[in-house]
């Protein structure tokens, strides 16, 4: 066995080795021959056929989600689906995985993130990496011009030809509705536009072939001081102390409408024709948002970036200003719930013509916002149904499990969410208590004289008043009972 | 140009070898030895960095959904899940992909079929291939014995140790019902239990360790005469001529509980434990499933075998005798469309001391019932709508765009669900068309006259009515003409 460790230990050592090289970037011939080397290691290790370790886990950054979290989740995903389709979204849907270079020189930075499949001797396939992309491979692939569409249940577009910012503050409407709609807080919705950054950086001296990656140092000022930033800017990136000055004055300012106006006055700004351009939409959607009554929620913010690279208008991001605060509760701090943007360049990118379709979508953060409904929800001590089952078939006599399968059998051929214990002979007391954990309100008690006199006892769990109801009107009661307030659906 | 296509021939040719060797079973010098030619040739190519020649598709074997298909698939998982529920069923979700250990051994020879992803430097990851195994690991991790859920609205399974056959009738039942609810034909659903067949084997004379590979040759029957799979049987398989035989005498006989009773009489099958404790359990499914008024829909068919290992009770599977036949429809032939059976042994390999916990689920095979109910309206050339889309706010004059978009705005936020064309001055014609093709039932127009009198101009699309609508009515009346038959939620 000290022979097989050792040789694992030596496999481990020259894969990281050849790993390192790669990041030192060693030229092809130099990486191969380690990665011979490594076969060969490999090679003589063989199949490892001693008694398994195993290790019950899910992959490294991928999680379950146990019935109680997937109540929550149906509660929010309810909210945000409700929205969309007030909206008159449509709804399509794409595979898991898409061919690689459908992903390839998509994202900027962000693209060290994209798992990719083994190869199986046919196509190189990638794991999408959001909706955004396979939405545009969608639309090019399909010669779609226009469509209004939400992608499970997070993401929601609008593309097409339309008047100015029209389909934009629909989105930052959107974006709203689905926030209040949820109560987790209050929030804000931060504002800006790629044109408005990229002339900045051109007024302020920034070289064009640095616009993309300073523009990522900007992302960051949301959680990191300005200093910092800088520091970045001049020392890895190589920005001249100055330029980045000017950079400073600009980013350290957010505000209205107002400030839109001033930056539209400001005379370096106001030479440069796409700072102009994103200026003068801003404007326009500022009046938008005022006549949809959300211009108090929105903040035009110079430091607002966004990291991924396809993006070309305006761009927006929803931040929670403070978790409501519960006993007990620990505080999730500020964090973007939602966002999104205008990226009109990207569906050009699959068509072989080129041919644009002017987008614009958003993106609800539901990961963080589960988390924040869970954690609100633990420190209640709330309780969370995960089942929706009206009514228990119980009988209160032994040897009555054909009478109970005949039952619950009825009640679910008329629509009734009805459930037995799956024991020939159950204990009453077992039943009730079943009833109890799993908050299944009434329970249907079947008896021997019950049976003879047509009759099925209701009872309520949470009263413990029991009823004798004739067993032709029960599903007619159980409904009754049941009842929720008028559905909005 | 003609250099680079000799050497990308060579890597083409090279690849295939060793892929070749590999088949072949070659030793493991061999193999790396032709590896690291190939990766001499591919070092060699370089980069590509000619002109991309960019392929706009999906991954082999996967498609999109466009919102037409969305639609119907979202009243397919409607009926689904709401049968789900009805039994009582809690839901849980697992990640897309799982370790690459938690799938290997599980699925016998439809294990090829599996995507592993690639080694990213940390965990060997593989895209799941059904829900069963992923569910079975959650329930050992979370070391629970006890659950009914389902999984992505087509998955149900009970586990726990209960008493026999009351879980395994209710999951026939859940079959049924939403088999009924679809309306795609009539159906019948086999059942058999693989105690039964390896029963069955034993007392013909099946070697043991043949079993499992009879199996899946019996598991063919349904699409190839008996005497191909004999021959399959006696010439790949080595079984000789007249054990072959003894299993034809058996895997052709159907029927319903009277075929397990006279099963039971068999001289040879009641002399073994496995067949004995399965057709008792089978009898006394029966017995339960007349109970639940299923039993003409079930039929005990000893042909029936699964393909998937890990089944150890009952199985059963459901097939379309027919689709119904429509105008100008292509048959779609018979088919499965759902399936499932008892698992009793796959959550104990995942339990470190292999603690098992009894489970019995079904699946339901959601895109052949959605290309059948796809293919049916298609023949009908009915219009299925994708948005639910109540009222479009439109304009009879210019310059009007604010007034559309407060209107809008107050039916969003009074739970409207509501559109505008995304136009400064769209023509009425335009979107009165709009409202045809979307199939959008009522316009509110706002006009210059209208809004001094403080009315909304509400019109019908199908009957072209017009009628003025006090403004703080509207809400009320589109609600009232919008309403639809009480819903079942």
């Amino acid at each position: 066995m000290a022979d097989r460790a050792a040789l694992e230990e030596l496999v481990r050592l020259q894969g990281e080795h050849v790993r390192g090289l790669k990041q030192q970037k060693a030229s092809a011939e130099q990486i191969e021959e380690e990665v011979a080397k490594l076969l060969k290691l490999k090679a003589q290790l063989g199949p490892d056929d001693t008694k398994h370790k195993f290790v019950l886990k899910t992959p490294k950054g991928t999680r379950d989600y146990s019935p109680r979290q997937m109540a929550v989740r149906e509660k929010v995903f309810d909210v945000i689906i409700r929205c969309f389709k007030r909206h008159g979204a449509e709804v399509i849907d794409t595979p898991v995985f898409e061919l690689k270079e459908t992903l390839t020189g998509k994202y900027g930075e962000d693209s060290k993130l994209i798992y990719d499949l083994k190869d199986q001797g046919g196509e190189l396939l990638s794991l999408r990496y959001d909706l955004t992309v396979p939405f545009a491979r969608y639309l090019a692939m399909n010669k779609l011009t226009n469509i209004k569409r939400y992608h499970i249940a997070k993401d929601f577009d609008i593309a097409g030809q339309f008047d100015p910012m029209i389909p934009d503050a629909e989105c930052l409407k959107i974006m709203c509705e689905i926030l209040s709609s949820l109560q987790i807080g209050d929030f804000l919705v931060k504002v800006n536009d790629r044109r408005i950054l990229d002339g900045m950086f051109a007024v302020c001296g920034v070289p064009d072939a640095k616009f993309r990656t300073i523009c990522s140092s900007v992302d960051k000022l949301d959680k990191v001081p300005w200093e910092e930033v800088k520091n970045e800017m001049v020392g890895e990136k190589g920005l001249a102390p100055e330029v980045a000055d000017r950079i400073g004055d600009y980013v350290q300012q957010h505000g209205g409408v107002s400030l839109v106006e001033q930056l539209l006055q400001d005379p370096k700004l106001s030479q440069n024709k796409q700072a102009v351009e994103g200026l003068t939409d801003l404007k326009l959607l500022f009046e938008y948002l005022t006549l949809f009554g959300i211009n108090d929620k929105i903040s035009f913010d110079l430091s607002l970036a966004r990291g991924l690279d396809y993006y070309t208008g305006v761009i927006y991001e929803a931040v929670l200003l403070q978790t409501p605060a519960q006993a007990g509760e620990e505080p999730l701090g500020v964090g973007s719930v939602a966002a999104g943007g205008r990226y009109d360049g990207l569906v050009g990118m699959f068509d072989p013509k080129g041919r644009k379709v002017p987008c614009v979508g958003l993106s609800i953060g539901v990961e963080r916002i589960f988390s924040i409904v869970e954690q609100r929800l633990e420190a209640l001590e709330e309780k969370v149904r995960t089942t929706e089952t009206q009514v228990l078939v119980a009988s209160a006599q032994k040897k009555l499990l054909e009478e109970r399968l005949k039952l619950v059998s009825e009640l679910w051929d008329a629509g009734i969410k009805a459930e037995l214990l799956y024991k020939k002979n159950p204990k009453l007391l077992n039943q009730l208590q079943y009833c109890e954990e799993a908050g299944i309100p009434l329970v249907a008690i079947i008896g021997e004289q019950e049976l003879k006199d047509g009759v099925i006892k209701l009872r309520s769990v949470a009263s413990r008043e029991e009823v004798d109801v004739r067993r032709e009107d029960l599903v007619e009661e159980i409904r009754r009972r049941t009842a929720q307030a008028p559905c909005a659906c």
